[in-house]
């Protein structure tokens, strides 16, 4: 099964032409690769950084195909494109609630080593690699 | 001269309504006390976060006296209405484009000493204290 | 039943202190609150925009009184306090991961008519001040 | 002159690594784009709501070449790459303390005719499109 978050589109969110604000595409987006390492990945973006390392995000756009409106129920679907040496590159669609894609996401984490003050790239640690190899071999995500 | 902080009205501020988003009353209030520890007091958030305390918000109240609007220029003026032992409570006006206070915020903070892992209340720095006098002692903030 | 909404604190909604970003708690409430509106008082803002009228906030107030972190799980319990001739007062509830409360918001809607270009309070809508007397002699929220 | 928007980066904008979160980027650069159309392109998103059209972004693209931290200086640097039949794209550069690229964004707007209740592309109204090509042919930006 896909790793999908399903959300309801906030007042807030919008703006007064009356639909979703640009800029929360990305939060939206953001927020379901959190949950993915969380809740997939095996290790929290705070676990993480106990450990001294990160996974920033280094690029992430997005196509505004049809825009959300307030109440709309969302289904934020996760895929992974690519697993790099240091970077995971997810692609996140937004389905609304007529169930065709709203929001296409694309975002890449870099694994990053703050050991020493100083920020590096860093090999995706192996358990996580495995555990998006599992995710990607088995084609989860939007099709 | 009062610590004044001019703004414009962002679009993604305001809702479908178009008018301001009601929590963003308190982001405009709170970035106001970020700025006076930063510029008036002596020391930002970032700079008592190394030194293992803080001044979290524990109260924080609203009167919404007029909507605000996108693009409506905006001047948040912070007065200090009283010095406690361990907390400092600010009034925040928010006056819209014609001059009227449209948001009217209090805001309370407490020193908060987070060595040893917990969270106590602690006094003042006496350094921000004396500052605080000064600014309070000189009535300073919207009449 | 009390209108509850299940939520996990997101690393974007914290602060570099690591801890829930203060204004975010008006999000979280002012949430509750148009949700309630929606699935419990029998309209949503948008429907009442369609009608040219609003339920706008004049009032909001916030006790923190344990701050939340990334990923906990939080329940937000609404209740509703007072009934006035135009206006509603909520009383909204975070509980944390360990079931005790975090924040604790009250906020006054006040239902205002917007037709003819001018914002007047007006009486609450007959079917939306039923509903919310059924709801508040029902003892609703969190105790 | 470039169109360039000065802002201090907020404690509140900052997530618990104690740097910009990632969705923030888009919240500049949309607030610069939204900026350039008031301040420079002769009609704000208000009035072109006012006249029944919009100009939403459609596509958004971001490099994050160096985190930003609380209170660091920004200079949001906005530059046009392209005018289109019905769209035009921006090039957002968003300057660090050091002077260096921190965020290097991309965002399309398209102009929508929202007239008929349905949403479809329209010509650059002719205004705009002059003062989008003398901004352009100035080369202004950053280099």
């Amino acid at each position: 099964m896909p790793y999908v978050v399903e959300r309801v589109v906030k007042w807030g969110e919008c703006d007064p032409a009356g639909i979703i604000y640009t800029p929360r595409a990305f939060d939206y987006a953001t927020e379901a690769v959190e949950g993915w390492y969380r809740d997939v990945g095996g290790l929290d973006w705070q676990g993480m950084g106990q450990r001294n390392f990160g996974a920033p995000t280094v690029h992430a756009e997005c196509d505004f195909l049809r825009p959300l409106r307030p109440n709309e129920k969302v289904r934020v679907v996760l895929g992974i494109e690519r697993i790099g040496e240091a970077s995971l590159t997810f692609r996140i669609d937004c389905l609304g609630g007529d169930g065709e894609p709203s929001l296409k996401v694309t975002m890449v984490s870099c694994f990053t080593d703050f050991a020493g003050g100083e920020a590096r790239p860093m090999p995706i640690p192996p358990d996580i690699r495995a555990r998006a190899r599992i995710y990607r071999d088995a084609g989860l995500g939007y099709k």
